[in-house]
């Protein structure tokens, strides 16, 4: 951490400066220009408030060098983390191919589907059981009973399975869940990723709408701050002005993510642009983009879905889409 | 809502449609015109989930005429509301004046901040005990410790207290607490926003970082829902590209939820800008534009303060922006 | 387009804005609900402006149903237009591999760039000569002696050329350029799209950094309405509040486009991303969702490049990124 | 400026860029510490491109300490600029009332307009004769025909008169023209900034919509490096993701501008809010801001404008508003 101090700091209050920087056990190396003083910082800055030093009177400008994230930092572990969810490993090579629908509905929906997906290599199973919705008064999930549906349909085809939570007291239904996910609107619900620290299992932490990879790294670093390494990213479209899709997909945060962290990184396409024609384009182009997944909707009857059906595809579509994926995966090796 | 069907629409689809609509209790009125046929509902459709219907392959488009919330809705409510505070009116021409630390962290912190704001004008004591923070390395709050702190400083002086919640669980020391806050990065926790929904404390509902007008509304809309009506919102700045601020201060929220709402509107200048020098000029701008009340950081040695020093001004600042927001609330009667 | 009124429309002026309607040649089609009228319009709606309408105290909103632009719509045009630059073809399955400089420097440069890029398959060679920069004391490109440049380049290899017009008046220098790029910047510079619709010389339209995907077709529609149809577009970045990238790259724009108009597109991932590391996956995601070519700054000293240096490859990448590029549009075939 | 450069920045590299600063006529000063080498640039740095530093190799981060501008920049000029426009003073504690309709559409309605807001204490009058409009097919405004229309409302009230320009082959119309309106699309059109820059008339430099502050300014400093130091700055709103207004008028520009610049600054609510009901709070909260002017839509019959009619208030309702902000500006005294 590099500090540029006012022109008209005090030697005074350098001298307090570098005594607080000292306390808090960082070297301190100063060094005087013609107008400006500047500090190096060596040491272990990740607990140094930069907000903080930005507002102190006497500090022009504060530039970290070294990531404000250890756990999730590729720079301390450069090899690309494998997450086993379930006995299906991810990253490094591995890839998930997570599919099913948006909201688990009935027993014969989500095993029609989970079936479906996997004929098609589909190596997880998705479905929503606790679903935040916009409104108080729209369909909120089976809750508890969508996860038991889940279960079987997991029994049924061996799929592990991921679901959301979306708070810490649901916690204790998802005891046979083998992927936690976080939802974008929980990105920065700190009691909850601290809860999920403590626990072993992995967690699926999607992006949040309006949040950056740098505070989507933060995120992940406190669920392993907790001491549970087992985190998966995912990207799943921002929000801007653009109203064409509905969030703006941002592919570029792949090989962003990948430079800065050694965990997975997947894709959302189906959420990320709500539009059920553009899965397929979106989804070559995230395994192109060197995504370590993909997480898909698929549903056996769009159109009657009881949510998000304007995105999902069949699994017709899924198949043909699975066999893409791999020709882009062999294209690009 | 009005519904716009597809040109090939067929006849069959068309009287499925009808019938589902039906069986939601909802009123349908057909339009064939030459090239499109138009649906018209009437009834509740505050249950109809937009996005599903948009998804559907026979329509072009869909568009709500009524608004999808109820009860902050103000053609359903025409009069302002007035929100008790612990005896102090919010809304409907009386004006909150919330001011004190970002965080608490001592009590003769608490206590001569809460001292000097009070003879300046402010009615509403705030003070952080629970803090998100987007790193896990920084500073927490105090949390139980520092809400018996606010308490201490109520019993001082008088003045309510409003500190934020950022869990379900952490309610239980909230007994004492007159206002309790919903910070942005929780404005979409709906489980915290239900369980809210089932008290009786007054609610301050802060606006996500990328979150719209009407999604806000959506949120109180779930406190209220639940029976609670006691909701405060508060515009604090979006996330844009700009980053001459910490956030864009948005104040055309103030007029537009004006017009959509009964409840009461106040504005938080200091996390909109992050910077102290903004505070004055953004609350002048946020009480011209009709503001139901300002909540402002005072710090008695910002230059300390363990968090978010950079945005707090002093009494003595403060001191003279309450006399000057009183000049504007008089220029604009 | 679909005019739904309010419901306190009285007769005389429903039947006002009937007559306003058929004055300008539109057929009207009135629905009266049980709480609503609507006005349904027929023929050609390209000319009603809807910001107009919107306006109005007697209307609650309006809809098109048709798009707001013609030439550039695919639904009047469904076959893919096919571009012809100086005898390479663009679009309808045929790729533009465009390479070169951001800044023409010198003679050697440009044409040692021109020769590598050849080489490894690049059909169009870039190279700014012109250049718009934020700064009045930037470097402002060799104007009319880097056009000159380029066309020596263009003999040399037989590379059509393309490169940037920033003023009308600098159109006179413009007589062998084969393809003339008008940037993001001047996306909406009406009057130089109005005077490129009066050429017919090929014009690569950039989308601005804050546009919509609609906006763009309607500059498209700008060059296409003088009379000028060959115009290819390009997605080059939106800005958003993400910082780690330069822009965001919005590559859902590339199958929206393709839905929505049959002008070819492209996509510019150097721009885009700022980051000559990420040229690589974000060209090779770019194949994959489906673009009709590429636009990639590549500099055989990227260090010392005058401009942008930090966002071009090497001509050595370059060659291993084509073949690569040419591996993926196998793959999706 | 300060360079920090990379952990295995060679002494030979470092050798090596310091002779290039030192070419550029700039004094170097170099501190190593025990991990990372930091420059110290002393001297004129406006003429470095940050950029081409980011993308050394050897270069980890740089930072300006002072601003890329100079002309524009109120640490060269401490107090506050004031433009004469036409015989009315503006900055520097002199408020202009900018009125008028979008656009101009009869002698009878800009002369009506004209003097029924010269009544209410309009200073200056607006109206549009050329109009950027995003489709071909609307209203382009009078042209030529409508500056002679506005002639004759200045001949008639003795207002000066702005409107905008959208190219330089325009300006010969110009010759009566107070004050030269740039638009929010032409904001970064540099060649018609170089060229206003060579004029001694003022300019009215709008902000475009995904444009930062500093952007703004840079633009500002187009015009003024060419020797016309007549600029006032305008800001209109920004594009973000929020759709109840049609812009987000981003208020907190106002002060921060007035830190940065001694340029005056003024606000355009019409435009930002597109809603007419808005343009009375913001109008308000703008001057509380500290604007030193505003810009308002006013027609005599908005219903019937030919343009932005969505957006204007009437003269009554604007001679109830200039009331209003007089009251404003005396409380803020």
């Amino acid at each position: 951490m590099v500090a540029i101090l006012k022109k008209d700091a005090s030697q005074q209050q350098i001298d307090n400066l570098c005594s607080w920087f000292k306390d808090r056990g960082l070297g301190v190396h100063i060094s005087k220009g013609e107008s400006h003083t500047i500090i190096g910082l060596v040491g272990d800055t990740t607990r140094i408030d930069i907000d903080l030093l930005q507002g102190l009177d006497i500090i022009e400008s504060v530039r970290r060098i070294s990531e404000p994230y250890k756990s999730a930092n590729r720079s301390f572990h450069p090899e690309d983390s494998v997450i086993d969810v379930g006995g299906v490993k991810i990253g490094g090579g591995h890839f998930a191919m997570i599919a099913g629908p948006c909201s688990v509905e009935t027993r014969d929906q989500i095993c029609a589907v989970a079936q479906a997906v996997k004929a098609s290599g589909a190596n997880i199973l998705r479905g929503g059981a606790f679903k935040p919705r916009t409104s108080p008064y729209s369909f909120q999930g089976l809750q508890g009973e969508g996860i038991k549906l889940l279960e079987e349909a997991k029994k049924l085809t061996g799929l592990p399975i991921v679901t959301e939570v979306m708070d810490i007291h649901q916690l204790e239904l998802f005891e046979n869940v083998d992927l936690i996910q976080v939802g974008a609107r929980n990105m920065q619900n700190f009691e909850l990723l601290k809860e999920l620290g403590r626990m072993e299992r992995p967690i699926l932490l999607k992006r949040g709408l309006a949040n950056t990879i740098q505070e989507l790294l933060m995120s992940a670093e406190y669920i392993m701050a907790g001491g549970n390494e087992n985190v998966i990213l995912c990207e799943r479209g921002i929000r801007t002005y653009e109203t064409a899709t509905r969030n703006t997909l941002d592919l570029s945060a792949v090989p962003v993510l990948h430079e800065k962290t050694h965990l997975p990184v997947i894709v959302d396409p189906s959420h990320a642009t709500g539009i059920a024609r553009m899965v397929r384009p979106m989804s070559l182009a995230a395994t192109a983009a060197g995504a370590d997944g993909l997480m898909i909707e698929v549903h056996n009857d769009p159109k009657n879905a009881l949510c998000d059906g304007a995105q999902s595809i069949t699994p017709e579509q899924y198949d043909e889409l699975a066999r893409k994926v791999n020709c882009v995966r062999e294209a690009i090796k």
